[in-house]
């Protein structure tokens, strides 16, 4: 049986402060680094106090600053849609949230400061490299975690994600070639990320289709030269289908480009977006895409978390979940004949 | 000099509960009524303590589904932006943050459990007639509130808001004026609304420029006819310079619907929008627009409110502050010579 005399010790300070802080009580009158010692003591000895157990901060960590927060297209949506779903696990709780901002890109945000913030952790996609350093002092300190959105194939801590772009590119194929089309392009912002080309390769394999390179395009979402580019080049190859993998907006970017060139959607040619939002009413159409679970995901993460929080060694828990994309079927895919 | 024994009388309890109930300890011990009840005669009776006074819950309140968040242009930049910035007063604080998505249509959710979430709110632009009741209840548990983004006219209580819709028509008709500009039209998507008719009247009074119901349109967000009625409106009316009061992405919908009728922004319509966006870069524009303060709003709120609950009476605190739109030069309108 632990005993906070025994926690007491291994941080050096005295039982009443211990209560005190797992009480949560008079926090004020204790510096930041006492109250996470304390916390951090307490939890590896598996010490167990039902309101300290109770009180969880849950610390939602996403990148991008708020300039981009509010200018990338998709940014502001997404995240607030996995906050909402952490949000209504919290409701009536007596959890609380704490939204925590990095601008990733900087790489050099103080690690232990913000592993600090909160006790247990949704993470936005965090799945570089040097971010394994982050995990490492979670760890160390036993504050559970879960990425969500995406995370790399070798990703071993927990993860709730949504189907991966393999699956993405599968399925665009299947419902292209489904409505008769064989001459089907992929759009994506980065076709070097691992997995996207074989994935191609893979998918038009199974249905009987040639693969080369003049599939395959790729243009960032502020880049209008390249994709001016490429709707020159979807035109100019004859494709009957294209697929947009980055997101809706970028897809409406480029019904507009091959719009200009006299292709009309989906009479012409017929487009698939990604991440559903909502078509420009002027250019009349309604995309067809597909709908990515962010509330779910964050829902499910925060519920993961704060079950977790409830048993003594929170450490060992590790989920992977994988949630499925729907299907939204707008009026850009037009069925061939064949 | 007020006691807990005097709380724990008024509220029915023993002294011990309502100490626990104050240093926020224990808390799974009492129902969430009771918790109401002492926290709400504490702060009635000006009781001083300082851990319950640092131990803040700050709600988050605002309006439409899940839906609709993912689903409107900016429903979720806006909000995003208003949480950051309440978010970035909270960090490293003993603060806490409580997301509260009410569905404002409904009309009917339950005023006195939502006033439990929290201890102070932001509120977004709850400011129709029904949500009075809200507000009373409020003051009734004296529960600090502000309201951000738009208030009407009437609004007497703790506000941090834009610039009104009748400055924005101002200001856009002196910086087409200042380019030279004099055949002016103005888009809204509610034109009704109230100062938005005599603030156009009034500015073309006060520049000189002759005003009519010709120079007035409207079309809701998703009204694909409505924008294009307007622009066919505006190309035969001869209109040079065209603001958009609603936001960016209707701007762009039009400038659309507006190259259909083989007009050219800026070189045959210069275009205004407002709370900016980025352009599609399909469109070959950078969209000259407003840049509305919501980060600042969500900062400034947040500040507000627990600068007061340090505050022994909060109730008579009030706030009327508006920040200024900044007006984003991008390379939709054209100096006219004269």
């Amino acid at each position: 049986m632990v005993t906070q005399s025994d926690i007491a010790k291994l941080a050096k300070v005295d039982r009443t402060s211990v209560s005190k802080i797992l009480c949560g009580a008079q926090l004020e009158h204790f510096s930041d680094d006492v109250v996470e010692k304390v916390k951090s003591f307490a939890i590896r000895l598996g010490y167990k106090h039902r309101h300290f157990k109770n009180a969880l901060k849950l610390g939602f960590l996403f990148p991008v600053g708020m300039d981009e927060a509010l200018d990338g297209y998709t940014y502001a949506e997404r995240t607030m849609a996995a906050l909402l779903g952490a949000s209504k696990v919290l409701e009536g709780s007596k959890h609380s949230l704490q939204i925590v901002n990095i601008n990733y890109s900087n790489r050099t945000f103080d690690f232990d400061k913000v592993a600090n913030t909160a006790d247990v952790f949704i993470i936005w996609e965090l799945t570089w490299e040097w971010a394994d350093r982050f995990y490492a002092i979670l760890k160390e300190k036993q504050k559970d975690f879960v990425v969500i959105n995406r995370v790399s194939a070798s990703f071993k801590d927990s993860y709730i994600i949504h189907e991966s772009d393999e699956v993405y590119i599968k399925s665009a194929i299947d419902i292209f070639c489904k409505y008769g089309h064989s001459k089907i392009a992929g759009v994506f912002n980065d076709v070097e990320k691992t997995g996207r080309l074989s994935a191609m390769k893979e998918a038009f394999k199974q249905k009987g289709l040639e693969h080369s390179a003049q599939n395959v395009f790729s243009f960032h979402e502020r880049d209008a030269d390249g994709c001016r580019k490429t709707a020159r080049l979807i035109a100019e190859r004859g494709f009957t289908a294209v697929f947009v993998q980055s997101n809706d907006m970028n897809a409406l970017d480029l019904v507009i480009e091959l719009g200009k060139l006299g292709l009309r959607v989906p009479e012409d040619i017929s487009v698939l977006g990604n991440h559903k939002k909502r078509s420009l009413p002027s250019l009349g159409l309604d995309l067809s895409s597909f709908e990515t679970p962010w509330y779910e995901m964050g829902k499910r993460a925060a519920e993961f978390l704060i079950a977790g929080y409830s048993q003594s060694d929170c450490s060992k828990r590790i989920t992977h979940e994988v949630l499925k994309q729907k299907f939204y079927e707008g009026n850009t895919i037009r069925g061939l004949s064949r």
